[in-house]
């Protein structure tokens, strides 16, 4: 008899999010699933980790049946958690996060975190996916919930290398839209941002951050170009931040010296 | 006449550490230095910014003197603010971030506030440092000020790749024990941690994080090994997450037939 198949799915935005519905929804048709997720909106929180505070999990029900648990703390938090402890003795085949209401493409991947909670599924060592509709109009999860699905069936069964995690992005249009699958590098990109200056009813200053994503990148394998073109984009990433590319040039710079 | 090295300094630990008290005294010896900081701790936020609130910013004086300005936001703010914000008509030379109180080797660059200093710094075009120093117990930031100044100097002079930061880690040991500096790669480790289960005087249960680093690598250009060497460790580091060396892989996997 097969083993069934072990998901954990998580989010950053929360598990009372249509997005992490939806995506349990599909992956139960093809597995086990438990889902553990922040008990709010945790978006751009980036690879943040609860150490100086406690955290407290609680379950959550969805119409009276079980939905998963809830924890008080970051994306990354909540994989830690569920595989360390809730799951420590039958640890997960595959981690799919999402599905985020929001891109995250180009340098949004820094701060994402959707891509944080796979990123700590692949810390963890488990074959990890991060998934987000690329709107932040009105979302409809169904045909990127159905894309999910039949990614992970692919991940759990031929693995990811260790470190290595997909941030895949879908384009927000009807699926007969779709233009493909398109394997891809991250955008290079800024945000042209600034913090707009505002007062408040007691007339004290605050500030609240605006701005536009300008992508430099124009190639047809480039995320954000994908996204573009109506492509489902998967790019492969890993948290290894040395850019192998300058040791050398730094090694010319006699640094050694500087003690 | 030259115009004097501009530099913006920040951290994770708070405008209140003395980490970044003694970064900014060392570096006004070699330039005009404008502090920017979190009001309080803000360790392993990872890469965290505050998009769905308002932030607020005030002055922050030491002594009656006008030290810096203290923003309730996480340091990606307090470097993205001081850009974009105050320092807009003038930009910093250089950015440097810290000294933080605590490793930032191994997987810990992926959640430290410290180093996402510095990358926002980088992702806005500021040649950018994360410096650290390596202990957990009491400080003596001394010598890692000291060289810092000789570190800042050199980049604001040559300048690093766009895209690219250095993230520093000084090994806590006075500075006649100090072995050398070396260029070096991320390493790979784990955290053996989980969540210890407590009950609160209600009896209701929480959780908090334990564990320690495993480091996986021996090679001597590894950033944590440096450290156990008592060398200073420089490692280049960027924020394109793409796993270059397995797209090739992913493209045989025929995921263009996945729509």
């Amino acid at each position: 008899m097969m083993k069934p198949l072990r998901i954990l799915i998580s989010n950053d935005d929360g598990i009372f999010a249509p997005g992490i519905f939806s995506l349990a929804q599909s992956l139960r048709e093809i597995g086990d699933v438990t889902v553990v997720a922040p008990d709010r909106q945790q978006s751009a929180v980036g690879h943040a980790i609860t150490m100086h505070s406690p955290v407290r999990v609680h379950p959550f029900h969805v119409n009276g049946t079980m939905f998963g648990y809830a924890i008080d703390g970051t994306p990354a938090d909540a994989v830690k958690f569920a595989v360390r402890n809730l799951m420590k003795d039958n640890p997960p085949d595959v981690l799919v996060s999402g599905i985020n209401h929001g891109s995250n493409t180009a340098v949004n991947v820094i701060y994402s975190g959707t891509v944080s909670a796979a990123t700590e599924g692949a810390i963890l060592g488990i074959p990890s996916i991060a998934i987000s509709l690329t709107t932040y109009d009105r979302p409809d999860f169904r045909y990127s919930a159905k894309f999910a699905q039949k990614l992970t069936k692919i991940v759990a069964e031929k693995g990811l290398p260790p470190g290595t995690l997909l941030n895949v992005n879908v384009p927000n249009v009807p699926e007969e839209e779709i233009q493909g699958v398109v394997v891809t590098r991250q955008g290079r990109s800024n945000w042209n941002d600034y913090y707009e200056k505002r007062l408040d009813p007691g007339k004290q200053e605050y500030y609240w951050l605006t701005g536009s994503l300008q992508v430099l990148d124009n190639d047809e394998d480039i995320d954000q170009i994908a996204i573009n073109n109506k492509k489902v984009s998967i790019t492969p990433i890993h948290y290894d931040l040395t850019n192998y590319s300058v040791l050398d040039t730094l090694k010319t710079w006699n640094l050694e010296t500087l003690k």
